[in-house]
C-alpha cells in the first residue's frame, strides 16, 4: 500500500464514524476548531511567515503574497466564518422523499454524507479550514491537498484542526492532509477511486483542466467564468453602466466577474457614452469589435478572436455589438462557459427569453453577476462554484456535500 | 473537425431547442416514435436478422444471441413503454427553491434539462429506444453508441425515430448515433467534453470501467451490484430463504441479484437447511466458508478470497458465517459495491443499525434486493442504477436525467 492509499483507508474508515455522527457531535468538532484556532493561532503564523519566506525567496508575485499571507484579522475572519457553519442546519438524515409501494415496501429517500471528498487547490491557507469545515458539517470525511507555497500553514493548521476534533470525540482521521506536494502525489489522488468518492478542485484554469482531464474519480468542475453582460436596446443605459462596472471591476479576480460586454448596436454609442467614464476609473483595457472601436476610438484596441474566450481576471473588457437578442445569444452560446450571464433589458419579453434560453449556472436580468455566490445566495458558506451540470451547478454549499440512499422496510416481499 | 465533434456540434444546437421545447411537444414525438416503430418494425427487424446472421457465424453464445434477438413480442414491448413514457410526468421546469434576497432579488431554482447526454452500452436493441425516448422526454439531446453486434437494428431504429420526431416538430439531431463501432470512435466520445455534459455507460463491468477510467467527460457509474443479505440471529428463517432464494434466483444476471448470504452463527445450520432445499432447485453453487463448509459438506465447495468480491451474475452463491452484526457490516464495508444490500431480522435494533450504516444505494429489511430497479421504487422507466455518490444514486428515472439553473430577476443590484 501506497502512503495515499493507507491515507484513504483511514479517511474511509472516519467517514463510516461520521455518516452516523449526529448534529451535536460535529457542532461541537468545529467549535473546537475555533476555539482552538483563535488561540493556537500564533502557531498557525509562525508557520505561515515560513511559507512567505521561501515565497519571497522564489520571486512570488506580491498579490500571490497576499493571497497566502495570515494575520489576526485574517484569522478572525476565519474563526467567525466558522461559527457561521455551526449555525447552518444540519442537511444530514432529511428525508427527501417517501413512497408506500402498492406491494407494502415502504421506500424512504434519505440525504447522507457523500463519504470520503478529496479537495485539490493552491494557495491560500483559508481554503484548509473552509473546506474542512464544510466537509465536517455535512458528515463527510476529507483529503486536502494544497499548493506546496502552502506547505508549512496547511500542516500546522490541519494539525490543531485534528487535535481539536479528537477532544469533541470526532476521529481525527476525518480530517487528512497529503503533505507530499509533488505533481506525482496530485495524480495518484486523482485515480484513488477505491477510497474517494469525488475530488473537488479549486484553483485556477490549469489546475481545474488538470484534474478534469486526469481523474478518474468522479470530479466537480469549478470555476471558470467568462461572464457576459448583454445590454439590450431597451435598457435602462445608467444603470447598465453601474451593473457593468459593478460585474467588471467590484472584484476582477474571482470567477463571476464580467470579461465581455454584448451591446445591441441601436444603443452602443448612448451606452458606451455612459459606461466609458466609470471604467475609465479603474483604467479598463477596452478589447472591441470593428462597430464598438469606431466610437471608441484611440480608447479601445482591436480584438481578437481569442478575446472572446478569454477569462481576463483583470482590469480588460472585451466589447462586442450585436443587431439584437438573436445575435446576442448566439454569442453567449459560442463563448460562455455556463457560469454567470445577465441582460440589461427594460422589456419583459427579452428578459424571460434571456432566462429561458441562456444556458448557465446562474441568469441574471438587471443585476451584477458578481451575486453567483453561496452566500448571496443564502446557502451560507460554500466550497466552490460548479459550472458543470451533473450533481450540483453553480453555488456548492452544504447540500451539495450530500448524496443520499433508499431505505427500504419490507415484511418478506419478494419479486415475482 | 472529426465526425465525431460535427456530430456533438449538432446534437448540441439540437439541445438549445430541446431545452424550451414544451410538454406537449415532446410527447407528441414520443407518440411518434411509438406509432412509426409499431407501423415500420418489419423494417427493424429485417435489420435485426442481419446482426443475428452475423452473430452466429462469430459464434456468439446462445443467450447473448437471445438478448440481440427482435421480435414481435418485444417490439410490442417497446411500443407500450413509449406509451408509459409519455404518460410520465416532465420534470422540466419545476421550480425546485425559490428566496427573495434582503438585496430585493428574487433567486429561483429551476430544473433544466442536462443537454447533451452521451450513452454508450452493449448488444441489446431495445436499449437503443429506451435511452433515446428519456433523454427525449426530458429535453435532452442524446448521443446513442450501441455494440457493433447491433450495429444493423441501431441504425434502423434511430432512422426510423429521427425521421418520426422530425414529423412532429423536433430537430432529428436530437437523436444522433455512432455508427463508427471502433475502439477509437467509443474513445474520442469519452473526451468529447466540448460537447457532451455527461456520458453513460450501460453494459458490463468491462465496458463501466473503461468509461470511468477513461472519460474526461462527466460519467455517472452504473450497474455493478456484488449485493448481500445477511441473515441475523433472530431471522425468520423460512421468510429469509425465501427473500435469499429470490434475491439469488428470480434473474441472477442482472446487478441487483443477490451474490453473497452472510449468516449468524447462531442460526447457520437451521438457516442452511431451510434454504438449500429451495436453491438445489436451481442448482446453485455454493463457495463457503469453512464454517458453511463444516455444515454443509459434499453440497458446498469452498470459497477463495477472490469470491468475496465477485459479481457471478450466475447460479452460484457466496456463503459467509459472522459471529454478529458487527462482523457483518465490516464485511459488507469491505466487499460492497454500495449497491443493494439487505438484512433479515425480527430485531428491531438490527433493522434500524443496518439501515443507518450500511453504505449502499438501496439498504432494506426483510426484502428482496431484487426491488433496486426504476419501476419498482415508482420512478417510472429507468436509464440505469448508480452506484456512484454524486449526481445520482440508485435506480435514474426522469428527475436523474435533469440538472437546474439559478434564474435571478434583478432591479439594478450590484455587490457593495
Amino acid at each position: 500500500m501506497t502512503e495515499l492509499e493507507l491515507m484513504g483507508e483511514r479517511a474511509k474508515e472516519a467517514s463510516r464514524i461520521m455518516a452516523v455522527a449526529d448534529t451535536s457531535r460535529k457542532n461541537s468538532a468545529l467549535l473546537h476548531i475555533a476555539f482552538e484556532i483563535d488561540k493556537r493561532r500564533d502557531e498557525w503564523i509562525a508557520a505561515n511567515l515560513e511559507d512567505l519566506k521561501a515565497a519571497r525567496e522564489s520571486g512570488m508575485r506580491e498579490s500571490l503574497i497576499d493571497r497566502l499571507s495570515l494575520n489576526d484579522k485574517r484569522i478572525d475572519g476565519i474563526v467567525e466564518s466558522l461559527k457561521e457553519i455551526v449555525a447552518l442546519p444540519d442537511p444530514i438524515g432529511e428525508t427527501l422523499d417517501g413512497v408506500r409501494r402498492p406491494n407494502g415496501l415502504f421506500i424512504a429517500k434519505r440525504r447522507v454524507p457523500i463519504g470520503v471528498i478529496g479537495i485539490i487547490y493552491e494557495a491560500r491557507p483559508n481554503v484548509t479550514v473552509d473546506a474542512a469545515a464544510l466537509t465536517l458539517k455535512t458528515g463527510n470525511a476529507v483529503i486536502l491537498r494544497g499548493g506546496k507555497e502552502a506547505i508549512n500553514s496547511n500542516k500546522a493548521v490541519v494539525n490543531i484542526m485534528r487535535e481539536a476534533i479528537a477532544s469533541a470525540g470526532i476521529p481525527e482521521d476525518a480530517v487528512m492532509l497529503v503533505t507530499d506536494t509533488s505533481r506525482e502525489s496530485a495524480t495518484e489522488l486523482m485515480h484513488l477511486s477505491k477510497y474517494l468518492d469525488v475530488l473537488i478542485p479549486r484553483g485556477g484554469r490549469n489546475l481545474i483542466r488538470s484534474v478534469v482531464d486526469n481523474a478518474s474519480v468522479p470530479v466537480i468542475r469549478t470555476g471558470e467564468g467568462v461572464c457576459h453582460i448583454y445590454v439590450e436596446s431597451s435598457a435602462d443605459l445608467n444603470l447598465g453602466a453601474k451593473i457593468l462596472f459593478n460585474a467588471k471591476c467590484q472584484r476582477p479576480s474571482v470567477c463571476n466577474a464580467a470579461e465581455c460586454v454584448i451591446i445591441d448596436e441601436a444603443v452602443l454609442k448612448p451606452f458606451l457614452d455612459a459606461a466609458v467614464p466609470l471604467l475609465d476609473d479603474k483604467h479598463v483595457e477596452l478589447r472591441c469589435d470593428e462597430k464598438a472601436l469606431e466610437v471608441l476610438g484611440s480608447r479601445g484596441v482591436p480584438a481578437t478572436v481569442e478575446d472572446w474566450d478569454t477569462e481576463y481576471g483583470d482590469q480588460i473588457l472585451a466589447v462586442k455589438t450585436v443587431k439584437n437578442e438573436d445575435e446576442a445569444l448566439r454569442f453567449i452560446s459560442d463563448h460562455s462557459t455556463g457560469h454567470s450571464e445577465a441582460i440589461i433589458t427594460g422589456n419583459y419579453g427579452a428578459a424571460e427569453r434571456f432566462l429561458n434560453e441562456v444556458d448557465a449556472a446562474a441568469v441574471y436580468v438587471n443585476a451584477s453577476t458578481r451575486f453567483t455566490d453561496g452566500g448571496e445566495f443564502g446557502l451560507g458558506a460554500e466550497i466552490g462554484i460548479s459550472t458543470q451540470k451533473i450533481h450540483a451547478r453553480g453555488p456548492m454549499g452544504l447540500k451539495e456535500l450530500t448524496s443520499y440512499k433508499y431505505v427500504v422496510y419490507g415484511n418478506g416481499q419478494i419479486r415475482e
